[in-house]
Parts: C-alpha cells; structure tokens; sequence
C-alpha cells in the first residue's frame, strides 16, 4: 500500500492558523494528533463508515465524529426523515409537534425516563442536570470521577485549565473510579451539602485503559445517593445507546435520577436530552434553561428517525458485535508480531493500547500507520464502531493494521 | 375577521405536559404569552416571514423565531447552501473546508476581528468570552447590565433564579444601563479584579423599554476598559446584522475586544461565532473549549450564505426600513384610536409599548388580538422584522392591527 499524504490538508491548516485559534481547536485539534503530520485536517466528503479528505484520501473512520455518528454517515432514513421535516419547518417561534412525540418516545423508551428536555449540546444537559439537582435537594456540592469528561463548562473543567477560577471549582468534589469508599469519605465530610453524583456509565477517560464498573459498583454508589438524598446522574452522553438501547444504566442494571444523551441519539444532527424521573419534573420545570436552536425540529425529527431506527436495527448488539470482529482480529495480529494489543471499555467503543511500550510511542507510532494507510485511528481516544461498518470494511482495517505492524515492526 | 381558535395546539399541549417539563419551557413557555389562551403552541410549517400552526392559522410572524429568522423561513439561497454541502459532509471527524472560508470571511467582514471562533447556542461564545478574558487579564471580575441577558449558564443568571447557587454570582457586578458613574465606582472598589465588561449594543431588555446608548456612552466604557485592563465585550446575539453589517459596534463607532454572535448569522441553521482582536488571540487558544456539533459543516455553510447575501441586499437597511413602515404605520393607527404605541429600539428589532396602560394589560390584550387575527405580536419582548416581510405583510399587519385597536378600544 502506498501511505497517504496531506498536501491540501496542511495548505488549508496554514490559512485557517491566521484567522481561527489553533487553526482548529478543540477536540479535532491537530495536537490532539500524533503526529499530526500523518493525519488529515480537512474532510470533504463522508458516507457510510468512510470520509474522504480534501487531498483525496479515503479512510475508513472509527471516530465516527466522536461519537454522533452510529447509523452511517448520509444514512438516507435518518437523512430523509430530516429533510421532509426541512420542508415543513426548522427553528421557527414555537415548537414543532414532533418535540412531542420525541419526548413521547424517549420516554417510552427509557425506563427511568418521565419527562425529556431537549437542548444542544452534550454539555448543555449535564450542566442542566446540576442545576436541576440543586433545585430539588437545597444542596451544592457534586461528586464526579477524577478524569471524568462531562462538557467544558467551567465546572466541569479542572483548575489546570485556562479561563476557570477556583470558584468554578468549589462545590465539585473529584474522587476516583470504582472507589465506594472515596465517596463514603465525601458524604461523611459533606453530610448535607452533596446534591449530586455524576459519571459516565462506565470509566472512558482519555490517555488511560477504559474501565468497566466493579461489581456491585453501581447498586452501591444507587443505595448511597438514595440514603443520603444525593440525585445520581448517568452522563451517558458518549456511551449512550452503544451499551444499551434503554440507557447504559439498564446494561449495569441500576436506576439513576436523571440521564444526559447526546451524540449517537441524533446520528450527527445537532441535539442533546436530558431525562429523568417524575419526582424531579418540578425541579427542572422550576430552572430557566433554554437556547436558540433547541427547539429545531429538524434535528428532532431526525433523532425520532434514528431511535426508530436503532430498535429496529438492534443496533446497539450489532456494533458490539462488529467491535468484537474487529478487535479480535487485531489482537490476533498484534499477536503475530509480539505485540499485545490491549482493548478496554465496551466492544462497541473500545480503547485500544499496545502495552509493549509504556512511553506509547509505539502504539501512536502503529495508529499514524494504520491512518496513513485509510484506517483512521486516534491513539488516545476510545474508538466507535457503528452499524455501516462493514465486513468489508473490517477485513479491509485488518489488512491495513497488518502492514502497519510490519511498518512498525521494523523501526522498533 | 374571524379569530383563531387553538384547539389542537392546546391538545397537543396536553399531551406534551405529561412527558416534557412545562409542557414547553424556556422562552417558548406558554407562561410567557399572555394570555396563553390567544397563541399558537405549535407550528406546522414556515415560509417567508410567515407559519402556520398546527390548527392550520395563517400568521405573520414579528418574532423570527425570536432572532435567527432575519432572511425567510425557508430562503432558497440558504438552503440550497446547506443541501449542497450536506450531500457531501456535516458532523464528522473533523472540519470541512468551509470553515476556514467563513472565518476569513467574518474576519474580512468585521473591523475588529482578527479571528473566529464557532459554537452553537449563543450562551456558548458568552461563556466563552468570560473565560477569555479572565485567561488574558488574570482578573475575576466581570461587569454586566441589570437586565441584560446573556444565555442561560448559572453566571448569566440571577440568584433569583432556581439550581443557581451564590458562588455562580460572586465575581459578577450588575450595574444600570447608560450608568457611566457605577462602572466607575465598580472600578474604584475593584481597581485590580475586574476582567470585562459585557453588554448587548443598546440595552433591550424584556418587560421594559429598549434604551439606545446615551451619547459618548459606548466612548467613554471603550476609554475606562483600555485604562484598567478590562475587555470590552459586546453580546451582539440578538442585534448582531440588524444595526450594522460590520457589527454593532460600527453603528455606534467605538471598538470592543470581542464580540459574541448568533441567531441572524445562521438564518436558523445552528451556529455562534465569538471574534476577536489579535492580542487576544493567544488567550482563546489557550482556553480548552469544544462541542460535538460545533465543528458541524451545514451550518458553517448556510451562516457563509447569509452573510454574502445579507451583505448582497443591504439586508440591514431594509429591515430598518421595514420596521419604520410598521411602526409608524402602528403609531398612526394608534392615535386614531387615542392610544399613545411608544416604539424603543432599533426599527429592526423594535420594542413596543401602549403606554396608556401602566399595568401592561391592555398593551397585552392588543397583543393578543393581533396575535388571533395573524400578526403574531409578543407583548413584552422585542420584535424582530426580517427581509422576508413585505409590503402586503405589513399592509395586512396594520389592517389586523386596526381591528384589534378597535376591539380592545371596546373594552377599554
């Protein structure tokens, strides 16, 4: 194979540096890349599971958006529901009846699930979650896992980071994954002031094995909120509907209050839901909360269309169905090479590590390879399978990692 | 004429009530029309500067979706923009080219601006702006308008508001609008803490006259913020193209250091813009700031179109036109019925008051009249007058107008 090259990409990088911050910030950022030279900037065109960039190359992309993407890329159901609703209306001055049957659906859909609130971003529903937790228990101190991404709200980010005050920081209370007694510790030394526990369903850090829920974690953490009137949260806007169609908290069998989707609940349409039980409806009826565009119902027909979709589909078996092919044959041949390829989290976004090398030098070293060659693969991320990934597209990965390790091989 | 009846629209309220907080919250909250009995809750379909509700009502709409709308609902120029790109890429693993392009073009378009930065909601690039300035002038402080509103992030709330918490407020000074002696004297008690000034252009609050800069007002804040280190920031999310192409701060010639835009950039399509000047340029960088939609190539796509051919129409200019055409003919129709319509604002966006009424109900109740014969008038937020309205449009509002005068004289 012959390995790809970014002449455009890195052409057009160098005219976006003069006129937007980093060129591109955020999580697309290209030092979020190693090295970024062996990685496209720019994408033209995306279909199925495959992007093309603007110097012409095609990769077959298990980023999937970071997230959004579950259905494919120009899936003509999910895309066809949103353009009739585009003939009719978008944001308009009021909402479109399909707000409702949205929220109908959802709330059928999820156990948990009394009432739904519709906004945009992932970030905008955890940050209203809080809100809503305080609302209910006259509290303001929040637990969250150390590590945990939950949008980038000053709160939610850390005292490392530019733009945030302490302030922004002096009701959160940072304890480890999988550690009960962290949060015992809390609830004693805060008795009465923690409002809210808040994670991901299970542990998907960056730069770091994902980590699945000890057992018994959940049931525990459910019986601590319970006792001591603390609202638990499920952040579920990653892990959403690739774990379970119900919410993640139905695979890890527990009941939290309330639950925060994004991302794979709109197929790359723009929306966000925030869920939760009937004896909160008045809190979050209570907080003012709204934006622009949160009422559009192009991206709420479109969300309809997926969740339809993704029950009729079992999408959800389906991707962790293709992640287990996939990271099968990669570790086989890894195997094959010396190398041993780690993969945590669930199948249906696994992170994956080459545990040979501490530094990860080589595992970045093998991703650039496999990226260079179309298989689009981010090294300290979680990955995401979706359903229009292929067999094809699987065998085709495979044949691609192989001669990656080969490359790597022989520089290591 | 015949008034409206809403019997679906409030059936499908109903309905909505059981699994959606308020039914409709936010602004779109039925609480926010009076009496609620007299609005539309949900529409079927938008085009030009008019919806139709579900119960089939034909309306003219002054709210464009309460900004965004400034071009007609379903502009084919927009849209085709946004379906050409979206047959090639929206939300995937990285940006489209199309960013760079409309970041070069805001930055051409806006004096100050030496950069863009996208997001969604407007709240977005307000937050942002904050973080901004705390990261370049290592201060806390930030200094807003009693009744400016900014978004709906705890900060921007008020302690009034439910799931805020003290801490949300501590670093944030409320002063009156046109008060140039309080931001001295927050100066003065705060000569090293205070970060930015944030306002909107002219003050447009709701439930209160809209109030324009007093003469050297905008001058003298601009000379005050260069002296202490404090950046100048205007939220021109709702104003932003309806005042000044180049931005608001054109319109009343002074120079901030950001400027936060949405709504009327996108025509609907979801999107917001900070700019900034050079200096500032490291800071925004430094900050870690992202969403999973933000990098989204339709709306960048539909927001290029709609600056070109608002800058094509003089797009700006011809709402003011239009809202004059409105207004004075409201005014006029008004006196004929000895009521005192007090227009506050600008032509494009204006505030409307019956003054003869201190308790508002009979501004109210005009209102409502109006709304039930299909000119839909919200009574105590500004209007919004886009391109899309024309001749016949505001011909029929002062017909629709007249007949409500005259029903509401009645009971008068």
């Amino acid at each position: 194979m012959t390995t790809y090259t970014y002449t455009k990409s890195q052409a057009l990088f160098q005219r976006a540096a003069k006129v937007i911050p980093c060129g591109i910030y955020g999580h697309f950022s290209p030092v979020c890349l190693c090295p970024p030279t062996d990685y496209p900037f720019y994408i033209s065109r995306a279909k199925g599971a495959r992007f093309w960039d603007i110097d012409g190359n095609e990769f077959i992309d298990y980023m999937c958006a970071y997230g959004p993407m579950i259905l494919g890329y120009q899936n003509e159901i999910i895309d066809n529901a949103a353009k009739n609703q585009s003939e009719l209306s978008d944001c308009v001055t009021g909402p479109a009846p399909v707000m409702v049957e949205l929220a109908e659906y959802l709330v059928d859909l999820i156990p948990i699930a009394d009432w739904a609130y519709f906004a945009k971003n992932g970030g905008d529903v955890t940050s209203l979650s809080l809100m809503v937790a305080r609302d209910a228990t006259h509290k303001k101190k929040i637990v969250l896992i150390k590590g945990g991404y939950h949008g980038v709200a000053p709160w939610a980010q850390t005292s490392l980071h530019h733009g945030t005050i302490e302030e922004d920081h002096e009701h959160i209370i940072r304890i480890p994954w999988n550690d009960i007694q962290a949060f015992e510790v809390a609830i004693e030394r805060y008795p009465n002031d923690i409002a809210a526990f808040m994670a991901t369903p299970y542990h998907h850090p960056v730069y770091a094995d994902n980590e699945m829920p000890n057992e018994n974690y959940w049931q525990t953490i459910e019986a601590l909120c319970q006792k001591h009137n603390i609202m638990l949260i499920v952040d579920d806007v990653r892990c959403g509907f690739r774990l379970d169609i119900k919410g993640s908290h139905e695979y890890f069998k527990f009941q939290p209050d309330m639950i925060c989707f994004s991302k794979a609940i709109g197929n790359g349409y723009p929306i966000s839901a925030l869920v939760g039980t009937e004896s909160l409806k008045k809190s979050v009826a209570n907080v003012f909360y709204t934006g622009t565009y949160w009422f559009s119902a192009v991206a709420m027909a479109a969300s309809l269309a997926v969740l339809q979709e993704m029950k009729k589909i079992d999408a959800t078996s389906m991707m962790i169905e293709k992640g287990r092919q996939l990271t099968r044959g990669l570790v086989d041949i890894a195997k094959t090479y010396g190398f041993d390829l780690k993969v945590s989290g669930s199948l249906s976004m696994p992170y994956i590590r080459i545990t040979n090398d501490d530094t990860q030098m080589l595992h970045q070293a093998w991703c650039a390879e496999c990226t260079k060659r179309g298989a689009y693969f981010t090294p300290h991320h979680n990955w995401f399978i979706s359903t229009a990934h292929t067999d094809m597209d699987i065998q085709q990965t495979l044949d691609i990692a192989n001669e990656a390790f080969q490359a790597v091989n022989a520089n290591y």
